[in-house]
């Protein structure tokens, strides 16, 4: 298999923008990734368009990407429409990756978008259901209540066993929204406090409003290419030393089996020869804030339950030995469901390069992991996940 | 990139399953592929799973493969969801193709996937949108009187130009109804005479009733893998020779554009090392009957205009020199949408092997070309084709 290199980022802030219809976002993610490497519309082989909901919430289902990239001007190469819930973006990226990899293409383009701004609110949940003839029909229930039974148990569980308490659950947050201040394309850029988090409004008990990640319009892309072809775009290429998907279980206290995400990063590192203590900088998927805590051990970053003395001891804030959420996370800097792997992705690259401002992490990182994951169902193996690493 | 090969597949009838969800159908069709080849899900190391319309037709918009996946046993894996309209099954196909092609597995299986018939025609309908906010919205039309008008456009003019009858529009509906009867996974098996099709109901001037294909659920499975895996699996491999997918125009009379169609096709005849005189036997896209007579052009089967001739003189039939859609095509097997492209892949897969009953082919074929498209919209680069070569 071929390298493959990032060597264009770009992405649309994150938010609100009730006037602007899928392909707007798209395509300013699109023209600010050719645009940071210098490349044109046609200097595109192949394109990859991660998006999870907008069958349901704007109608188009088929040729989301197609629809999108002619609006581009990309027209005329293959184009492929991947979904995978909260990790769509990322399984975009590998597939650009394997185009590149497999020597099928010089040059891919991947996208992630997703608009979850329709103005009714409950549609936009009834479209997260995971298994919707299970869920809905069978069990009469919310995708929301499902996505949260699985981490609050594990929560619960955590906080029985280890002793963590409300103020650990929320120093993610906290952290967090310190990053996401500093980061001018965030959803939520208010400067949170341990008693702010704490005391928000409780959502499902344990978890309070600004430990979750809220509904989020967005978009982002990356182009990618083989060595021979990076020279020739303006920015310095940032290789994809590994790219990891996987389909398993989130596990639950008493479950024997090893955790995907576990799973997931273990292959990475594998495939990239490194270990966790080579990571300099982590993006991870934070869709609720204690679940940083919970990835910090699965990641192999600490041992089971020290996931707030990382934080208290600053080892993941930006200045810290590897920061984790630079950008401000999926809470802070929001989590457009199909777009967020690539926002991951565009945040580690920003870092890589030591452009990314006020929030640039001043140890100059040269290897990081986008850690992204979706689609929990109850009790089966339908969860996605991915790991991407990337060098300099 | 490496060779890749089929080793499995396996189909669900076409028709109406008011009682089969969408997994129920997949299942049966992955279970059936994994059987032919002597396979188990264990076996599988990726998948790719093709479908259009689940989202808004059965609610479950996101991780449909995952869900139907593990319905058949096959979990852990790196599973991708892709969607391309009527070509999302050869779009999951080129997917596993590129795994094992690329190295990152040597072992996937490709799924296509559509429940069609829910009770409700018009919302069956309204999901075939192709650009939603563009047809729906601002132009308040459905996809089918758009997806009508650029086939209408183009057979009105061939009628003019080339003196085409309403009895030659009827030619592929009469031939493929006869290789339809033959196929006992086929939706519909009626032989139609001239007089049949050209009397059915108008549904759009030129097009009868039994020139359209119709609604359908169904789907169909190819498991795939590389050379030094061939030998594991119990059927005789097929090579996959080329594997092309293209986004691109459906070019209107007046248009000096190069068709799309035909750019995707002459991509696969260079990658395979073939002309279209080599060819053994086609499936090709006949969402409607006379687009047979215009992809016999497209694809190089005979010069314009000369389509009723081709099947006049028993070119395109069983018997002939290169029977075309000895499955029954679009029209007479059916057309759910997203299984479609694997469907025409099995077809050719037992042709190639001389698995199909009473409608093989008597010149045991080697070399076979599956065409499928789909996506159309109006004045538009957003039309998806696929062009996917096999041989023996």
């Amino acid at each position: 298999m071929r390298d493959v290199f990032i060597v264009g980022v770009g992405a649309h802030a994150t938010g609100r923008f009730m006037e602007k219809p899928l392909k707007a976002l798209a395509h300013a993610a699109i023209a600010a990734a050719l645009e940071d490497a210098g490349a044109a519309p046609r200097d595109v082989q192949t394109a990859w368009v991660g998006n999870s909901l907008g069958g349901l919430l704007t109608g188009q289902e088929g040729i989301r990407g197609e629809v999108a990239l002619q609006h581009s001007g990309i027209v005329g190469v293959p184009v492929t429409n991947v979904e995978n819930a909260c990790a769509s973006a990322t399984t975009a990226l590998r597939g650009a990756w394997l185009e590149v990899a497999s020597g099928a293409a010089d040059v891919a383009l991947a996208v992630g978008m997703e608009k979850m701004f329709v103005g009714d609110t409950a549609r936009t949940i009834a479209a997260l259901a995971a298994d919707s003839e299970l869920e809905l029909s069978e069990m009469g229930m919310q995708f929301t209540s499902g996505y949260a039974i699985h981490p609050k148990i594990n929560i619960k569980a955590r906080m029985r066993e280890y002793g963590w308490t409300p103020a650990d659950l929320a120093k993610p947050a906290v952290k967090n929204s310190f990053n996401g201040s500093l980061n001018p394309l965030a959803q939520h850029r208010k400067r949170l406090t341990i008693d702010d988090v704490v005391h928000s409004r409780m959502v499902v008990d344990p978890l309070t409003l600004y430990m979750c990640s809220s509904i989020s319009d967005g978009a982002a892309a990356a182009l990618v290419c083989s060595a021979d072809r990076a020279a020739r775009f303006s920015k310095k290429p940032v290789r994809i030393a590994a790219c990891v998907l996987r389909s398993g279980i989130y596990r639950l206290p008493g479950d024997t089996r090893v955790d995907s995400a576990q799973a997931t990063a273990q292959e990475a590192y594998e495939k990239a020869g490194i270990g966790p203590d080579d990571l300099d900088v982590v993006e991870l998927h934070d869709a609720m804030a204690p679940a940083e805590l919970m990835l910090y051990e699965r990641l192999g970053l600490c041992r089971p339950g020290e996931g707030p003395r990382l934080i208290d001891e600053g080892i993941t804030t930006l200045t810290g030995r590897v920061p984790v959420n630079p950008s401000g996370g999926l809470c802070s800097r929001g989590h457009p469901v199909g777009a967020t792997g690539l926002l991951q992705i565009a945040e580690l690259v920003w870092q890589l390069r030591g452009e990314a401002g006020p929030r640039q992490i001043a140890r100059r990182p040269k290897t990081a992991l986008a850690q992204n994951q979706g689609g929990l169902t109850l009790g089966q193996d339908s969860a996605v996940y991915t790991a991407t690493i990337l060098q300099v």
